[in-house]
């Protein structure tokens, strides 16, 4: 890599923090960015200015929208006779994983992280008191807690738990068991434990 | 992938389209962006302007440079006394492949592609007709032609050569044959013949 040209250095630089990239892959992007100066890196730098101009995080439900209008998906200006739920995750991308399945049709709220067991991450960048005003202030009979089966996804879900307690709304949580196509003999024993511990009754339908 | 925010989804669209990266991977580095606004996607933004802005191609020696100072490698604009050999390359990424192994020290000379057998691209954009301006006017007395190994690379080759016939330097082309830890059980016919063909002496040292 050429030392002597310091924006390209840069370029390079903050492109290898991306995820799932490095300083080879960056390279290979940034020289491919040189020699599409038109057709990719003029748009490319558009579209990242008005992406860091216009959307913010919606300060009451958690999820991205553009700041010049309201949020438009299943979250809190978007209104349906329909919905009755609320499903909380922890991030933008656990509720693009639930939309894209489906299996799912109702309000979101992006909490926007986990709380923490071991370095006492506060609860001040969650977004738990706006869920608790939602719950109390929309139509809705249940609370469907879907943080990951993660030590800081089961604390936060009792926490959200604890929190709601007033509300007196149904809450419930993901099952937890054998993941489809999971084959015993390679399952961790938490995973057993779970499976075990919420076996049902074998129906014959 | 949310389809209401049209700037998030055509930021995927165009990272998408980078080397290496699809829209799972596009979407992965969104997510980041939209979660590191003042780390990362401000400080990328203007970089990105920068580069777009100030680097352009030298249409000397092909390389790139910042439109408000001269080349400062060993391209066209420095000068050193010591250097009496050009290095022809393809593209910026083969400089920069043959400037990190260390093996050469001389002036290089970037093409910008390469002529075609198939669909008869022109010499237009190849920045042959300033080499042969360089290699009359500086101290050159020899031009290396690194082009790739392929039927593109080798017709360049040859029309390079071609093209220098007039000024009498002493033109030379990388060696071919194994590569170091080639197996010969493995290697295709191609580089055997040409290692056959080129196969030297042995010597004692």
């Amino acid at each position: 890599m050429k030392k002597n040209i310091p924006e390209v250095e840069e370029l390079v630089r903050l492109i290898s923090k991306l995820p799932g990239l490095g300083p080879k892959s960056a390279k290979r992007i940034v020289l491919k960015l040189l020699n599409s100066r038109e057709e990719l890196t003029k748009p490319l730098t558009n579209s990242l200015a008005q992406v860091y101009k216009n959307i913010i995080r919606c300060n009451i439900c958690g999820n991205i929208k553009s700041s010049n209008s309201n949020c438009t998906l299943q979250t809190c200006s978007y209104s349906d006779k329909n919905y009755k739920q609320i499903c909380v995750v922890e991030n933008i991308a656990d509720m693009w994983a639930i939309e894209s399945s489906g299996i799912y049709k109702g309000y979101y709220h992006v909490l926007g992280g986990t709380l923490s067991t071991s370095d006492n991450r506060k609860t001040d960048n969650l977004l738990i008191p706006s869920l608790v005003e939602r719950v109390k202030k929309d139509t809705i009979n249940e609370v469907i807690l879907a943080t990951s089966a993660t030590i800081e996804g089961q604390t936060t879900a009792h926490y959200i738990q604890d929190s709601l307690k007033d509300t007196k709304v149904k809450i419930s949580k993901l099952a937890q068991g054998l993941p489809v196509g999971g084959e015993i003999e390679f399952l961790d024993d938490g995973t057993l434990f779970s499976a075990f511990k919420n076996r049902g009754p074998v129906t014959n339908d």
